[in-house]
């Protein structure tokens, strides 16, 4: 086995603190991972402190992981020593489900495996996540990481990233396109990056009017409050597609007024209580609302292609692992523009 | 002007009863259509009694008008005395908008003009529906009726028809998919035959387990009782669509769970009060809810074309005009297989 550091939670309501734990010996497919960065997830919060249920203790969060191949089983092939790679939000699947065939493993019809707080495949072993100095993980569900960026920077891609290029993929967002982006947090920051560089025309749908300088710098082309009647008069049936980043509880029947005939607000939020849905917010212009769910592993790796040829990486401020008991604080108060990263050399 | 015997609503609470009005005379566009048949929609009731606001009495519905063109104008072309015709759910539109110019007049950007209680393009003339002798209307808004099928039974595809052939067809769904219907009313039986008819397997979500009998004989190959935790288990992720025609309010998750990844659950219906969506049966297998809403002109003409190569007709009983209050009341308990059609030989 091999002894890795690592910080965990031990109970839904204590700070987290140091941790030891063993990684498996690597396989003849894994490779193990030296960890740099870690980003720091919202969901990484939720499962901390068990408002989601099922919390495991103790519980290593962390699932925007990047570092760099410090050893590789005798059968791995994408892989060498000193290559980068990236772990993003699970680590395994059935790879036997159509899902799991079509690259998809992200909706595995059988259950895939987390990258902490789930059950390796046998059942019983517990997965630890990024907050930690090393992980061994399969080859097949490890990301090439591209050379020519940032890496700390590049972290959150690897759940952030993906959970807004998706669906911009799978609903073709592009030139000619008007896109609104509500909440701009970690992953609205990501979604008007990559929307932006897919050629869509680009609004920031915000409560907040002094968002607008940050939203514009991002690359936005507009910003709207969405508080004010005159705006939202003027906004009504005007874009092609909302992407709704928001885990708060919001009116979507707002958003969905926005629409164009046609138009799809795209969930990739969930609000703890249901929202509400007015049937004619629907029907009236058949609108659609759908919801989209990070990314499979080859759609992963296209995206991180894609942000490497486009120097598209998130905006992060980095932490020690010491602080982030603070950081969650702060990232409870949307104070983090735009993403905690952890620098796992203050792992000691 | 031309003098048209009709029923008429004159308030939110009392019978419908004789009314006359007067028909436009046929200008050069115009047809004149004696009217042979008029079926009973659902939303003639919520007009009737005001459950949308907005009411004008007295108040003439119907709008899934089928009779014979009793004069034509100067310029028609597609109508010639004689020829059957039918009329929808509205008589006119701004014909300038971009929707209006795909033929998606339903969605008029403006405010297309509806069969009745609405305004005519002038802003003041009061529109008067199909439960009456006889109507003028442009041809541009006149359907061509088949002669092959029986034209009581073809009343209802003007509203019923269309509002579940249009979603049917922009979704694409036919032979491969499985398509549950929920609701098996005017549209919900409609439903059943027109997606048979494009080669789906079709399946009708009941909470009667006494309509499965009438749910197979319309041509479904599947019933299924939605109140039976057993079956409901084995609908989970299941079907590619599922058509919601539904009214009265009910819990859209439950539906949702039954889509497959990637499935879409279509609503015809509009409850009274919003209802709710949790984010997550959306997100957990990008899953769609969408809406649609009648059909423009040349969908419906399409609708009848393929009616009439298939032999599809509604599914009524046949009453005369002076039934119609007792008709509403069996409507509001659901006490009809499956539309009420008024035969207008019986409107002295």
């Amino acid at each position: 086995m091999i002894s890795a550091k690592a910080y965990a939670a031990f109970d839904p309501t204590s700070p987290l603190g140091p941790f030891s734990l063993e990684r498996r010996e690597v396989g003849e497919h894994d490779v193990l991972i030296d960890i740099k960065y870690c980003g720091v997830c919202h969901s990484d919060l939720h499962q901390v402190r068990n408002e989601w249920g099922g919390a495991m203790y103790p519980l290593v969060p962390g699932h925007e992981i990047v570092g760099v191949v410090s050893k590789v089983g005798s059968a791995v092939k994408k892989f060498k020593e000193g290559d980068l790679a990236g772990v993003g939000c699970f680590v395994d699947s059935c790879r036997e489900c159509h899902s799991c065939k079509e690259g998809l493993e992200q909706y595995c019809e059988v259950q895939n495996v987390g990258t902490y707080n789930s059950f390796e495949r046998d059942g019983k072993t517990i997965t630890y996540g990024g907050y930690s100095s090393q992980i061994v993980v399969d080859e097949n569900y490890t990301l090439k990481v591209p050379e020519n960026l940032d890496l700390a920077r590049t972290a959150p891609l690897l759940c952030a990233g993906i959970t807004t290029y998706s669906p911009i993929m799978q609903w073709k967002i592009g030139e000619g396109h008007r896109v609104g982006i509500v909440g701009l947090g970690g992953l609205g920051h990501m979604a008007v990056k990559i929307a932006a560089a897919k050629g869509a025309d680009v609004t920031v749908l915000s409560t907040s009017p002094n968002k607008k300088q940050d939203a514009l710098d991002l690359g936005a082309h507009n910003f709207a409050v969405t508080k004010d009647e005159a705006t939202l008069k003027q906004l009504r049936n005007s874009f092609d597609f909302i992407i709704d980043t928001v885990s708060a509880p919001h009116d979507y029947n707002l958003y969905l007024s926005m629409l164009k005939r046609d138009g799809t607000m795209i969930l990739l939020g969930a609000p703890p209580e249901p929202s509400t849905v007015a049937g004619f917010s629907l029907i009236a212009r058949r609108k659609r609302l759908a919801g989209s769910m990070i990314g499979g592993i080859p759609e992963t790796q296209e995206m991180l292609d894609f942000c490497a040829e486009h120097n598209i990486m998130s905006d992060i401020e980095l932490i020690k692992m010491e602080d982030i008991n603070e950081a969650y604080e702060r990232m409870l108060r949307s104070d983090v523009k735009y993403r905690f990263v952890i620098d796992m050399a203050s792992l000691k």
